[in-house]
């Protein structure tokens, strides 16, 4: 098969090769429906651009973007100030974007990063990302992509991770240890590669303590906080009501605790709790929440130190590589050890 | 004094008009050196493109930028969101950049988003930015700014803020009619409009109270955590210290809190808190905390729909209007009436 070039989408088109390539930038100079015909086509066509043009543009943007789901949460803007601490070192400009977990939302940025904006993308994928034809694009079209933390595992790039089966493990068996017998998994999707890790750490710490499964305490609550809290206040209105909670994500932990006031329920006599966070105020809540903390800081700064690594070596795709930072567990009183 | 054009730039520097102008850009055609060449000489000359180049800009980039002093904060965080809200409807992308409160980063932003990457700008300024040429020149180079909260009255364009002189009222005398005595204030910088108005209404609320002011009750805290921390413990170990404390910003009152415990100081007893915030945990927290809330959302909604407003009348400058949105005074029990 002949490989698509400029010259035969200039052809195809009726438009010049220069009108073409100005497309492909997002040049100001070409109208918005000839951009739309350039990129359907080069689209439907599945064009590349050549090596050395992408190369080129690569070295000129002095941008990096990052795309994470939510920066209204503490473990991505810490991650966000990670990644800008090394941009800022290599004077780069971080463009950030959100998704807010929709998948469609991060097609559409992705399609326009293509468009040779930036250098590279550090990013967590959506919690409803199935497809990955627009992550593989933008690889193929010479965008480097950097994964942290929500990695897509299928496509071949470096990936920053913390060790979340074992974060799962111990987060459970720091529950059994302290009394908690009939412990419950808040998750919020299961197409999540973390999510399905912290998961899997759970149920070995429960088949090593010999404790039995509850299908009814697995619940996946989504990422709507209301859909969330009413899922938890669900749970925790059951006849046999689990005696610890173990939250994949913060505002999980926090809707345990407000479903606790509305139900008249003890943290952590009734319930004992423990979730991933990097909630500056943990240490103050009443009570003071047991917390897998991540090195949010740390795992943006690795993200980017690769990416910046890779640029380096623009004709040479980014390694199939995985690092994997520890996450702490920090045992506080939502946690103790009760008289429930 | 005849108007700098692309032409004088081109004969000055020895390139074409077409280089200087795909240099203004930031085009990836030209090299990092002659747009610093090309930048550098229209800085110095003051070259503002004609209007028509810059319209035509205007309708082509589909961006707006924000710029925030940090995303690691709720009040940031959720104003984002309502700007994402109106752009989303716009099909418009956002660009987030974050200063970390650095007036040389928001000068760099300013700079680098004068060449056209961006229609509009919503933005809140740093605490130390004293000097407003580059929020001028973004303004003169035909970028739409709109300020919110943290804003610049020195420009002449559109503004949304809260009512904060009445909330400052407000908080000092919630905490005055609940038994506090001597209240500081907790300030960040004095080079910040919101800052100051927050002040003048507890100023006015200690005078309307016939309460003297205490000069070391006044307390500029500054942006770095650790200095805050200090100078609250410094303020707490007075030997007159306040019975009430209310706090600027979120991040100075969990310093507060963490403060108390480590001197063994009960809240509200010892000492009441109230302080503007949009934390999630507030009333989480031990005690649960008063704050004053603002319409964080609400307002990054209504800044952006100026900005697009006025990007359909591109040709007329922003109106010089300030929008003033009411913030909500929450009483909780950390500024409970108490036996202290």
């Amino acid at each position: 098969m002949t490989k698509v070039n400029l010259k035969m989408l200039a052809n195809e088109l009726g438009v010049s090769i220069s009108t073409v390539s100005k497309a492909l930038q997002d040049s100001y100079e070409i109208s918005p429906e000839t951009k739309a015909r350039v990129l359907g086509l080069a689209k439907k066509l599945n064009f590349q651009p050549n090596p050395y043009a992408s190369s080129l543009r690569r070295r000129q943007t002095q941008h990096i973007a990052v795309i994470v789901p939510e920066i209204a949460n503490n473990f991505f803007s810490l991650a966000i100030n990670g990644i800008e601490s090394v941009a800022q070192e290599q004077h780069y400009h971080v463009l950030i974007y959100q998704t807010h977990d929709d998948d469609q939302k991060e097609i559409d940025i992705c399609q326009h990063l293509q468009s040779g904006r930036t250098d590279g993308v550090i990013m967590s994928v959506t919690a409803k990302t199935q497809d990955y034809e627009h992550l593989a694009k933008l690889n193929e079209q010479g965008v480097l992509v950097v994964f942290f933390d929500r990695v897509c595992h299928e496509i071949e790039t470096a990936k920053v991770t913390t060790d979340d089966f074992l974060s799962g493990f111990n987060a459970t068996e720091h529950l059994i240890q302290n009394g908690a017998r009939q412990i419950a998994y808040l998750s919020i999707s299961s197409l999540l590669s973390i999510d399905n890790k912290r998961k899997a750490g759970y149920l070995e710490a429960l088949h090593k303590h010999d404790l039995d499964i509850q299908p009814l305490h697995i619940v996946h609550c989504g990422n709507d906080e209301a859909h969330a809290y009413q899922k938890i206040k669900e749970l925790l209105s059951l006849p046999h009501r689990p005696d610890g909670i173990f939250a994949s994500v913060e505002t999980l932990a926090i809707n345990v605790y407000l479903v606790c006031q509305e139900l008249g329920l003890r943290i952590p006599q009734d319930l004992k709790v423990i979730c991933f966070a990097n909630l500056k105020t943990a240490a103050l809540l009443n009570p003071p929440l047991s917390t897998i903390t991540q090195p949010a800081f740390e795992m943006g700064r690795a993200a980017a130190k690769i990416l910046f690594r890779n640029l380096c070596h623009k004709n040479t795709p980014a390694q199939n590589e995985t690092i994997v930072l520890k996450s702490t567990l920090v045992p506080r009183s939502s946690t103790a050890k009760g008289d429930g």
